[in-house]
């Protein structure tokens, strides 16, 4: 298809798919006269993944182009090019000098091993757990992760990572893990607050 | 105590304690002399309140003020007071013209009326919802919050609400749900993603 057609099917306005193109986030399409060159699926499939990265994810350019590249280098494998859109997602934090830190980040480690769970010692999740474990205990909560693990647990095993097509083209795959991560999270936060009211008003009726 | 062991005891600077009172946000103490005041237990449990509200719930103080003045109308049901609190925390979504916008936010109501969950024809948490259906819908997902419904149910009604204290004094409950919504929230966010990465590992190994 032309340049017309790419933005016709893909809703993306013509200067946009050229800014991606300039940029490297999209690949050019087959050079089939001077000014002219022709589009697939693949810059559908693509075009889609650059708008979950931009609008669901909210990543900056910077970051895009990181996945992109994650995406396109097919010696990566599936799990790694899915880890490096993922690390992108969550909150940059930084450790905290400290023994308190270094407490929380040593729980965080004990509770993976306990789990099991196979998650990267480099996984930048960890660091995030460990700030929120040290503002919990700063503000004196009583801490019990162990409902929250097994919610997830639940989730993730049971239901989220049947939508991932592992097996299908690389950034569908990207896709899906992106706008599954972000949007059923969102979903879950607030159905979370709507069982908190609903459960206040039967307590307190 | 004096405002000096008030700082000490809370941990919150003097000048900014002398803001809060001058703001209102914290009630003033008995002047026992020109220029001395006793602050008590009252007065801890509030600058609690007003840090879960300003660090944890990162509300602006205007929004803080209105929580206050929720905490202190002792003629409002504490459902109401919680909930006053409760809707500050989530993002503010403004509803979209079109028919589009009507259908998703018709399908938040009928999901919360068929699951019998007592939550306000008003509150915001029915067109946070509604944003987050009418995206998934847009970006052609498949749509299926039961799991996450199921999720968030077990967790709030079993445990959550349980580490709210609904019979102690106000400041407290709202410091309570306040800490518990927002910072298990990101707890259950993050241990989502590290279950992924564990359940993406196992599936690609």
């Amino acid at each position: 298809m032309r340049i017309s057609e790419l933005s016709a099917e893909s809703g993306v306005a013509i200067p946009t798919i050229k800014y991606y193109l300039r940029e490297g986030l999209l690949h050019q399409g087959e050079q089939t006269a001077a000014t002219r060159a022709e589009y697939d699926d693949s810059h559908l499939r693509r075009l889609r993944l650059i708008r979950a990265l931009l609008e669901v994810g909210r990543l900056p350019v910077a970051s895009i182009k990181k996945v992109i590249a994650a995406v396109e280098d097919e010696d990566l494998p599936i799990h790694e090019m899915l880890g490096i859109a993922h690390y992108a997602l969550g909150p940059a934090v930084e450790p905290e000098p400290g023994e308190d830190w270094r407490l929380a980040r040593a729980e965080v480690d004990r509770l993976l091993d306990g789990l099991g769970w196979d998650v990267s010692a480099h996984a930048p999740t960890r660091d995030e757990l460990a700030q929120t474990l040290l503002k919990m205990r700063q503000l004196g909560m009583a801490v019990d992760l162990a409902p929250y693990v097994e919610a997830a647990r639940t989730l993730v095993a049971e239901v989220e990572m049947d939508t991932v097509p592992f097996h299908g083209p690389r950034d569908a795959a990207v896709e899906a893990l992106v706008l599954g991560t972000v949007l059923y999270g969102r979903a879950l936060d607030v159905l979370r607050r709507m069982a908190q009211e609903s459960e206040s008003a039967r307590r307190l009726a």
